[in-house]
């Protein structure tokens, strides 16, 4: 079912290694039909997304204004909820609100002594592109951890694409849209969507930025698109590492490794734990809980693929190896969690003690649930509000600062021979 | 020379885009060569590195720790400095330093009523690249820029790439990252280089992230391994638009544009202003100091191809145009530039009154000289101590926080069919 490893094994590094192994190369008939849709929607705009739309959605519009929802859509989507789901969805938002109104960044500045000042100039983006999945995979919190960061950070237009194959809509996205305070609403996907954000046709505008979860095509488009518009990291399959003492209960860890194992069979589900016992009583967990999963096929497929139940040696061990794994989700399941929360430097969220589930946080605890994938918790970060501000350098320099500067700048400009650099700050200096 | 413009012209919008316009497209032959590199180096380490040394920079070694600096050189090439040299790159360095402590993030969490605790934990990159070109362009003011916010994020390791083609070594490079506390250098360059920090090799440890400018061929892979490791942003050509009103000096507004234009054809150099009689003695200066430049044939080259001297009607459209232009670098050359640094929203760096020179702000002024390039700064930063740091969302759930969100998650889990994640909440829920 699981495959049950111990640090010790001869070769564990390279069977750990293998096991964590993703390959994101790509596919070149993808790339090449992204190319194509991309450079079409570019030249010719609203009549090439339509005509992707009728080819790949089976839906049929003359023109682009019949593919946007009208906000009064929006809000009969969020009055139809059972009252339940809606004040589930409700507390979830203000949750995730509250949270990242504390990531907002603050514009800064300081002078010195001689009347420069120097400093940075926050603000938001203008205009993001929210782009969420049709079909089975549209999930209304998506919604909401992607838009309520950028409304927090003050995007000011907020433009979110969903496929709705044959008008197929979900009714529970277009609440959370509602909810989220998205602007617009267009039902458009796939690449077409992504070049229409990235681009502008005649009726959707260019966008700053887009982000959000989708296909290969999807991906493909939004790689091909960087640097003409910002986009969020392309996330690979999800992942969580659960470090777990006897001081869990068993059947918590083998339902949070099902959790994750879920979404799809490429999903990774790793347990580590310094206790034998204690693996062995989850693994007959896993044994007793999995025939009542719906989804049991998947999370066995995911788990017998890339899962792992390892014995390591010891906690810092298991702390070590965390880091090595940079995991999406690290659950610390352990009698006295801190001193490992301390040792953890490359994780997307660390969910602290028994109580903190991951789906805890994949819905409403408050952080995001946007979080670097395949290791890139080594060099990136939840999304958040900060992925919807820039900042501007900011320079202002006195006339006695150009005094100060002038020299250093002018020698370093004609040590690089770069002459004009030099005379516009020689020309600042006073004779 | 320098076309000139006005905002009143007919045609004006689709003028001005042509302009701005910079194609990004890629080479595919230097997609191909870039992906048979990455690939080499991949599977080969060491071996492939050093034949593309070998082959590429006539460079002939027999093992990679042949093309190990020892600091004991570094040092050397600083100690070698002329004098007034050495304390302009102290001097430059400490400033730079001094202004990027204050971009340290820090971590933060709170703690709620029910003893449920959020917060985000900062830690620093553990090992990151620096990419350093060869030849002309081999700038020690980008060495600085490059490695201070790295160190200054706490970096643990930094690996700096430069290739020294038939063995010429640039003392000025070399000094830089000696001051700048760069940990290893190796004298490779191109895609190869690239590869070997983001795969490792058998001498070269894998990073997590490469920064610094290049060619073509180190920019195609550095898009390519993107995802294995971090990069910075693929940089276009250097910009600056200045707004300016009479109370500028024409000569300086003049050696303004042609700092920008003398870094090479493709630069662009961009005035507006209301005063069409101040352009026009802009237009002298430009006519009288030209002659005076060394690079005149690249400023001459690039004014003419990419560069504009703009009558608008007034500071309100200048600031507008500003904005949607979203220039590297932007000057405020007016005698009040406060309310127009108020108005810009989208710009790598605003140099604010007359003494803010961009060659003060490219050595000394203390931000860094990387800067969103292409209208970029819509939607990114200049680099900083943050591109080396990254955050871990925490999430801590106390049993009574539990019973809270419990409830919320499951309903909204059960609302996406994903009955584990469910369960994972509904088992913390006490009966």
């Amino acid at each position: 079912m699981i495959r049950r490893l111990s640090s010790a094994d001869s070769g564990f590094a390279a069977t750990l290694d293998a096991l964590l192994h993703f390959d994101h190369s790509t596919d070149d008939a993808i790339e090449q039909t992204v190319a194509e849709i991309l450079k079409r929607v570019r030249t010719e705009g609203d009549a090439a997304v339509l005509e992707f739309t009728r080819r790949f959605d089976q839906l049929d519009a003359g023109t682009m204004a019949e593919l946007e929802l009208p906000r009064s859509e929006l809000r009969r989507a969020l009055d139809g909820l059972p009252a339940a789901q809606r004040s589930a969805l409700e507390a979830a938002a203000k949750r995730v609100s509250d949270y990242h109104e504390r990531q907002k960044l603050e514009s800064w500045s300081f002078t010195e002594a001689d009347g420069t000042r120097l400093g940075q100039k926050v603000t938001a983006l203008d205009r993001v592109g929210l782009y969420v999945p049709g079909g089975k995979a549209a999930y209304p919190s998506s919604v909401l951890m992607n838009a309520l960061p950028a409304k927090v950070a003050g995007v000011n237009e907020l433009i979110m694409v969903v496929p709705t194959p044959r008008g197929e809509k979900n009714a529970l996205v277009l609440a959370a849209a509602c909810l989220a305070g998205v602007d617009r609403v267009f039902t458009i996907g796939g690449a077409q969507a992504v070049a229409a954000l990235a681009y502008g046709t005649q009726t959707i505008p260019q966008v700053d930025k887009i982000v959000g979860p989708g296909n290969a095509y999807v991906a493909a488009a939004k790689r091909r698109v960087f640097g003409t518009v910002g986009i969020d990291m392309v996330a690979g399959p999800s992942e969580v590492l659960i470090i777990a003492d006897a001081s869990a209960n068993p059947d918590w860890v083998a339902i949070d490794l099902f959790a994750q194992a879920e979404h799809d069979e490429l999903a990774q589900s790793i347990l580590l734990s310094p206790d034998a016992d204690f693996i062995a009583r989850v693994a007959a967990s896993i044994e007793k809980l999995l025939p009542t999963m719906p989804r049991r096929e998947v999370i066995a497929a995911s788990l017998k693929g890339r899962g792992a139940l390892i014995h390591v040696a010891d906690f810092d061990e298991a702390c070590a190896l965390a880091n090595r794994i940079a995991p999406e989700h690290l659950e610390l399941a352990v009698a006295d969690p801190a001193p490992l929360a301390e040792k953890i430097r490359h994780a997307g969220a660390i969910f602290v003690g028994h109580y903190a589930s991951e789906s805890l946080g994949d819905y409403c605890a408050g952080p995001n649930h946007v979080l670097p994938t395949s290791r890139s918790a080594r060099f990136s970060s939840p999304l958040g509000v900060y992925d919807f501000q820039k900042r501007s350098s900011l320079i202002e320099v006195s006339q006695a600062g150009a005094q100060t500067l002038g020299p250093i700048a002018a020698t370093l400009a004609h040590g690089e021979g770069l002459t004009a650099h030099a005379r516009a700050a020689e020309l600042r200096i006073k004779p």
